[in-house]
């Protein structure tokens, strides 16, 4: 391979987003269409009509992102458009439009490709998008899986991650910390598999916590929700990587802190059990699992009595001076600074 | 790996067109503003302005679309971008944006990446266009770049592939077969290297068909040159699966024939000579070697006089009835029917 050898940094001392920081930082957009490029959820295009144009991309890779052992394909052609369609939602758009591109090996047969194909389309049904392209090649090893959204907003509706303000209220959609766990069992079950392949599971009970993680949906109830009541939030996000890397997110392009209200984080019961059986902090699930493709949003305090009502919404704390930092204030009373662990793929 | 065993058909039975079409017919387009879904070189979008969004997508494999022993991963950066916006120019389009995904093996180091991103950046600045996001993620095995290209066209320009009409002229921009026998040297020098690490390789006289390879440009300067002199061509296609592939993309397209001169293919005289020291016809090169990234494209007759005086474009043809198929006329005064040779990635 021809690259220089006398200077060797390891992708790892950077991480994803450092990564992406690093090369991207000295590109400078010409376009006027361009309205904003990297740094939040989605780009933002606009070509000068009423709606703004919302462009995001994820690559979904075998054996980083899924395993096949556990993963129905067809759950996976579902889930790699809900992941890119939640990152349209979390800039209050509506997705309109995706391309697909595979790459897969000689071990997959038109049969396979049909059910990813039925769970893509599955996809496109469910949240009104249409396949408008994509590739199809082959890989060397595995299967990868590259989606581009589209999607539109309306110029005075888009949200973005930067404009959070302090006395904004964070608000969290769903519950969190499940697909982690979800995760959890199904390795738990492949271990024991591999070493006693007579041994059925029965995953009767945690169905729900493994279907999070195989078949997430974005949160477009809850978009046109806050729609219906006139509802624009300051800032918004969706989770991916675990509560604490979107709260970052938020924060440091916004300027501010925050006050995170423990008891506010939603955590379902099945969680809690489930996290307490695998002897991990339930609030640990929340806050660095990742998958939970829910949304972090911050409102006004004057839309307080919207919020308060809205379904499976729930006032997690608040933003506060950037010098205050960052605060999980526990159940217990404690004040702890809450790290950022977003997911890094680079760290295996 | 969950998948039905008890009917196994291989991908290579369809190939990678009849792939896509088989996995996407039952896909129907909801919204207004889905112009033009799959089957063109890029989507068309249609947000109600003067300017229609043009999408198109590639995904460039490592094993399968490049080899990093003999390619300098800046060129392939900057080729990975290119081949998005010959789609782009190919519906008669300006490219504006990009999203550029990467999935990475951990022996790629940030420095090589530096060097991908360089390649990435030259080509942003010569054609243009703005890289507004993206992925980054590790692989298990390899280099997977995914690019997403986004452009406009004025509503009443942009061109597609299924409006050619008996008798419009065929023209050929550029000229072709050059990155096939660029691709055959440095397979043969690969497999010298490997035989006898000790021999260098002296390139120098065949230097124009590797660059052709290895960093081709899309024909950003003749949409310009066209758009000036106010011709619309009636179809158009890029050419980088070969030109019979894409003479049958117009043709099967458009339901019509093509009558072509092999004397009207422009083919290099660098390209000849190294054709023959292969003992490979030029015109084979031009009809299925693929890579050009030229334009194919019909003009109404009408249309002539502005086309011949137009640099680097030829005319290679006419449109005929689909009755009377697709035809060479070799330089001897023979006959043959071309026959569809599009590059086929699931067939090594």
């Amino acid at each position: 391979m021809q690259e220089d050898t006398s200077k060797r940094t390891d992708v790892n001392e950077l991480g994803e987003f450092g990564l992406i920081e690093h090369l991207t930082k000295d590109f400078k957009s010409k376009n006027a269409s361009t309205a904003y490029g990297i740094g939040d959820d989605a780009a933002v295009i606009d070509n000068g009509g009423d709606k703004l144009s919302l462009v995001t991309t994820d690559m979904l890779v075998e054996g980083i992102h899924f395993d096949l052992m556990y993963t129905p394909i067809k759950h996976l052609g579902y889930k790699s458009v809900v992941v890119n369609l939640s990152d349209i939602y979390a800039m209050n758009g509506i997705p309109k439009q995706i391309t697909v591109s595979i790459a897969i090996s000689n071990r997959f047969s038109v049969e396979a490709m049909e059910e990813l194909y039925a769970g893509i389309k599955l996809a496109c049904e469910r949240y009104d998008v249409d396949l408008i392209g994509g590739d199809m090649t082959s890989s060397p090893k595995g299967l990868i899986i590259s989606v581009t959204a589209i999607g539109e907003g309306e110029r005075d509706r888009v949200v973005y991650r930067n404009t959070a303000k302090v006395g904004d209220l964070f608000c969290i959609t769903g519950n969190l910390g499940a697909a982690y766990l979800g995760l959890q069992i199904l390795e738990r079950e492949r271990k024991i598999f591999l070493e006693h392949p007579d041994i059925q599971p029965d995953l009767g009970k945690e169905t729900y916590l493994i279907e999070r993680l195989l078949k997430p949906e974005a949160r477009k109830d809850l978009i046109e929700v806050m729609r219906k009541s006139d509802l624009v939030p300051t800032s918004m996000i969706d989770i991916s990587d675990g509560l604490a890397s979107e709260i970052f997110h938020i924060c440091t392009q916004s300027g501010v802190g925050a006050f995170i209200e423990e008891s506010g984080v939603p955590i379902k019961q099945e969680t809690e059990v489930q996290a307490i059986d695998f002897k991990i902090d339930p609030i640990t699930c929340a806050l660095s699992g990742g998958e939970d493709y829910e949304l972090l949003f911050t409102v006004n305090p004057k839309d307080l009595d919207k919020v308060k009502y809205m379904p499976d919404i729930y006032i997690a704390g608040e933003v506060v001076d950037e010098s205050e930092g960052i605060i999980l204030n526990t159940k217990g009373g404690n004040r702890h600074p809450i790290k950022a662990q977003g997911w890094n793929h680079f760290k295996p």
